[in-house]
């Protein structure tokens, strides 16, 4: 039984995954609560880079492939109606992204996304030395070629996060910040409550989507979730001229950011939930930032910070029901929680309203994991 | 004819060069009065690492050596002096500091260091490759060798300079913060007064110690004073561990500090008054520390920052009376300004009571520069 002043549905985890979660399942009519363990999307979710680009993470399975297209396709009225909702400008541009090869691997990498950027029906254009520096000036000698993918955008993803997390207030939504969920209480294959260091609470439905620490918070109720956390380092320079689209190569990318800001990423360190930016995780993407864009040398820094991503063992999200009853899992998006957050909001919803996963995203399913895989990172 | 209210010496400038001329002035009886453009005490003498090594900078004329030794000599009870006066602990160590070479031309500064310590009657230790990995755990890979210089010490600049302005505070001397020195109104061959966005200020005596500003408060008055800036980045890591001693190769260098702090430096960039951290500032700082040591890999960033170093044309200080009868000059320390704190108050405030300077230290005049010789870094 549940007490009149419980929420239909608890979310743990305020990013912008659960969060998306939130808003949806308060627009369709439910008492939501969420839940989050330190300052509502101050995580992954912050500390990301914003870069929605369903084509850069290299081949994949199919169904991941369709999952970050159909969340791509939804980005432009996602961001439109949560700016809408919250009154918060998200900084959302659509003027692509500039991949480029500095070695053999990275050609590689780049004929491969050509082939399948072309092979789904995406622009994308293919540029020589010459060419990527009359598009972005001041890039580096070792330049080989490019590939100009003018469909990828780019979004503030801490003003974007800010901006779902206000919409879900505006419609309702409970925050509880600084509550650290400590356990799960089970009965009868169902969560019945959750407990934070402080009190208890109720409620029919829960939706874990607490990124990398989703298996810590599962396991008080012997649910395996393997989540893994991945720390990323990031860099934020000051750039007297704007950047005119996202550059990348490898890990090594630089991403504009509105009052001249430069985002300049990246490491994949798996060192637990240790989330310290470090001398090696600075020297590397400052080394591999300069080799790719020379200009960056005189900018003037202003923070670095690190995120942990949470990664799973196939580095696959985990998308749908857990073996309790009442329990939806949202969690695992790795690199891409900022692009799949509004396609994962729209399936969970769905979920939580007792509908199903359609059968082409059966690649998430929490039980894949059962068959004895090992989460851990490379 | 100066009002009552006037101090008898204004005092531009309240970096530790400064704060300490104005603690030997008001222990000599004198009205003081400080003139910093910002806070005092921010600029150069917070930004330097507090190394007090008389020997680390390679060879120069014997009146600069002379110089350091001599305020080296005085540092021990400077400081416990300025901690009896003030109440701040300033963080003095004399645990040495070990020299290390990784290439040739390390290896033969190194060489040229030790007789030249030697020459001068100081301890010095010579180590090979495995002595050096003893005495300091995981320092890399490539190192030749090392020379061990017990007598070397440090202090943590930033609470030394906090002590001599509070001891100066103390002893009564008047600080005025954020008053920018805009000009100097002269007549007759001596300053009158010196003028600030609000307010004039008239005194008997004048001491310009202004860093790597002189020049421009002096040009007001027609006196060429050429300093000029040098930018020092620096960044700081928190270690699990104490650090036992400074750690030094070339430009590359850790110091420890209280609180499981390593500072870790640094770059001679000549950009003007640009006090920007940038990316190939970090960068090469990271790249040489990390190579000589590889420990600092893990270690949490804490904070990065940049200094201006007042450097002159032949990188050595300008200590001595002006053209103009009343102003005396203290600037131009470098990279000594530290070191150079304890001996340069003493001279000044002998100068500025009548006294001479002795002709041992006739090298760092400001005349010298008259001959046409022109201020610039390489």
């Amino acid at each position: 039984m549940i007490a009149n002043s419980s929420p239909d549905v608890i979310v743990i985890g305020g990013g912008i995954i659960g969060s998306s979660i939130a808003v949806r399942l308060a627009q369709a009519g439910a008492r939501v609560s969420i839940f989050d363990r330190g300052e509502p999307g101050r995580e992954a979710s912050s500390a990301a880079a914003g870069m929605i680009a369903p084509q850069a993470e290299g081949p994949k399975p199919e169904a991941f492939a369709e999952l970050c297209g159909a969340s791509y396709s939804l980005y432009p009225e996602f961001v439109a109606e949560m700016e809408d909702l919250s009154g918060i400008a998200a900084g959302y541009h659509r003027a692509g992204s500039l991949l480029l090869a500095l070695d053999d691997a990275q050609a590689q990498e780049l004929d491969e996304t050509e082939a399948e950027t072309r092979r789904r029906g995406l622009a994308v254009e293919r540029l020589d030395a010459d060419a990527v520096r009359r598009c972005v000036p001041g890039l580096g000698e070792g330049i080989r070629r490019g590939l100009l993918l003018p469909g990828d955008h780019w979004v503030d993803n801490e003003r974007l996060t800010e901006g779902v997390l206000e919409a879900a207030r505006r419609l309702g939504v409970t925050i509880h910040a600084n509550a650290t969920v400590c356990s799960l209480s089970a009965r009868n294959h169902r969560i019945e409550s959750i407990k934070t260091d402080t009190a208890a609470f109720r409620a029919a439905e829960f939706v874990l989507a607490a990124g990398c620490w989703s298996g810590v918070v599962a396991a008080s109720a012997g649910l395996e979730v393997p989540t893994v956390p991945c720390r990323g380092q990031m860099l934020e320079f000051e750039a007297p001229s704007q950047l005119s689209m996202v550059v990348r190569a490898g890990d090594h990318y630089l991403v504009p950011r509105a009052g001249g800001r430069i985002l300049v990423g990246t490491t994949a360190d798996y060192v637990g939930f240790e989330k310290a930016v470090t001398a090696e995780g600075l020297a590397s993407i400052l080394s591999g930032a300069l080799r790719l864009a020379p200009f960056l040398g005189k900018l003037r820094f202003r923070r670095a910070w690190a995120g942990l991503r949470p990664d799973t063992a196939d580095h696959l999200p985990i998308l749908g029901r857990a073996r309790l009853e009442n329990v939806t899992l949202a969690t695992g998006h790795f690199r891409n929680g900022i692009l799949l957050a509004p396609f994962t909001a729209r399936l969970m919803a769905d979920l939580v309203a007792g509908g199903t996963i359609p059968p082409e995203l059966e690649a998430f399913r929490p039980e894949r994991f059962a068959l004895g895989a090992k989460a851990g990172g490379t």
